[in-house]
């Protein structure tokens, strides 16, 4: 099948760049370096590649990523890199077959994760972002108490997320170092081997973190695409037009087929003007036919992909390319299945 | 079960306020004046409601949203108020065994439609939204075009999109009566009893429209819940509170549970300072503790529910309510299950 033939809107990757881009990254960060965040792609079967490239450690944002990952077999090291209460989701992780470290960044969050049999833990500190983590002046006393409870405490994470997409490479550079900094003196009371951070802006200028959590990179997305990071667009939706005038063309990629926090998708050749539930309007700078195919390029990636079920792999870059594969998006949503 | 066990983030419903928005909307439009429309919340369950009020014609944005309905047993009459060329997707419609009636808007649209069996069309026609929708002058002759080929023409259709969110109600109303200016005339050169528009913003002003396409009055979001209509908010996102500190505030609700379209949600007695993957950050003017849940109320409610497989029913508004009863969101994506 053709990717012209697909149903849509459907997720397309270009294998070529997606390889390209793991391969890149692979040489710049080898094996533990890197502890791909499965976040932007929900799919165990691309974290299978990752795998594939040396990369068995992985990183989750909810319990249930970590669990898919588990039931996939990738059961090497996987990091909840959140913070979770819920005793349930806990408890499955604790069981789940694989070597699991959850982050706490309080005692409630460390409560709960000796409570339910998790063993080993990473303290999160707040680096710069506004949202969870320790203060670094309080990381060492957490870490203190982890252990207390009988938890193993591999080390500290600090996401510096006000700086992965960052437009100057300087800034970006300088806000990681003040991050790293924060991290470094916090990790120095706390311990253990880990000091993990970095994300798909930050990879290559993060020279602290023992391991990086990017995610983005296989993928990408129009935001990231800004930065001058050695990753390409390796995804999109491929949409159907609807319609056609003077004035403007109408394509069924809308506001369900796109995260749209990072504002409208890209067309290529054409001004994307805004998104309806189930409709892109654009002004194309060449001639479309009401059938034709085109290619729309979400701003942000992990949003996007959450609403499908499926990721149609394509040997080459165009919408005459062949959809060689197809994989499941099988680590969206928070439950598990049944 | 209450409120505050439910796993999280997870979707819930205070259904005397549902009930109450649509025992309002059945009492201002009863019978077939009302065409909900299913895209808002995207549940056969939710649907049947509304059709045990008496709205038994249902309308919806694509294919799948109606063989949906249909697989309900809720065949009575489905409009598809979008366009398509999918030929095996039209086909799917003209056999689902319900009586299905698409929109039009071209010469292809339309051979597509009667090329696989559709038999009932509507001509769409644009009234102001830069979207689907012929010309009003060119009505006629696709209506003409469309008896040509054998299909039947119930109407004309055309969707003030552009009026319904318009905060004045004046202005709301002058530019509903301008579009429906626009309709009523493309319908006098096209025929048929249906004049189809209309939205939850303009459902009391536009007295055109023989029927009326409202979804989302029946659940409601804080962009709709600033206009003058007398719905109010009946869904949320029930979050639960994962960090603290004397600055900020953390709970597990984010970009990935929420469409962002329309900015970020509320949350009650605070301010809400920005969404991240999994998470959204807030101010609270009260105190929080880790583990305590709250409410987070959507700016958008069609792109909120389509990332969740699950609308839990709550017998009241406060989170010490206890879920009653639990609803698929079955007419998600866009493809048959199998």
């Amino acid at each position: 099948m053709r990717v012209t033939e697909l149903p849509t809107p459907a997720l397309v990757v270009d294998t070529v760049v997606f390889n390209r881009n793991l391969d890149t990254m692979t040489a710049a960060l080898p094996g533990p370096r890197l502890r791909p965040h499965v976040k932007a792609h929900k799919c165990t079967a691309l974290a299978r590649e990752q795998a594939n490239r040396g990369h068995t450690g992985f990183t989750g944002a909810t319990p249930h990523e970590l669990l898919g990952l588990a039931r996939a077999g990738l059961t090497d090291d996987l990091l909840l890199a959140n913070e979770s209460v819920d005793d349930q989701r806990l408890r499955a992780l604790a069981d789940c077959g694989a070597r699991v470290t959850v982050a706490v960044d309080s005692e409630a969050t460390l409560d709960a994760a000796a409570h339910n049999g998790i063993r080993e833990v990473l303290i999160d500190v707040n680096v710069g972002i506004p949202r969870c983590g320790v203060s670094a002046d309080d990381a060492g006393a957490l870490a203190d108490m982890a252990r207390a409870r009988g938890l193993e405490v591999r080390g500290a994470m600090g996401y510096e997320g006000h700086a992965v997409l960052v437009p100057d490479g300087a800034e970006r550079a300088r806000l990681t170092d003040e991050s790293m900094a924060i991290l470094r003196r916090a990790h120095e009371s706390v311990g253990g081997p880990i000091l993990s951070g970095g994300g798909t802006g930050t990879y290559a200028v993060n020279t602290v973190a023992t391991e990086i959590q990017a995610g983005s990179y296989a993928l990408m997305d129009t935001a990231y695409a800004k930065l001058d990071i050695p990753f390409e667009l390796a995804l999109a939706v491929v949409a159907t037009v609807i319609h056609t005038n003077p004035k403007w063309t109408v394509a069924d990629c809308g506001l369900k087929a796109l995260g749209m926090d990072h504002g409208n998708p890209m067309i290529a050749h054409a001004d994307v003007r805004f998104c309806s539930d189930e409709h892109v309007t654009f002004s194309p700078r060449a001639p479309v036919r009401v059938g034709d195919r085109v290619l729309v390029w979400p701003a942000h990636v992990d949003p996007t992909v959450a609403y499908h079920d499926t990721i149609h792999l394509a040997d080459g870059p165009s919408l005459d390319s062949t959809v060689i594969d197809r994989w499941s998006v099988d680590l969206r949503g928070w439950n598990e299945p049944g």
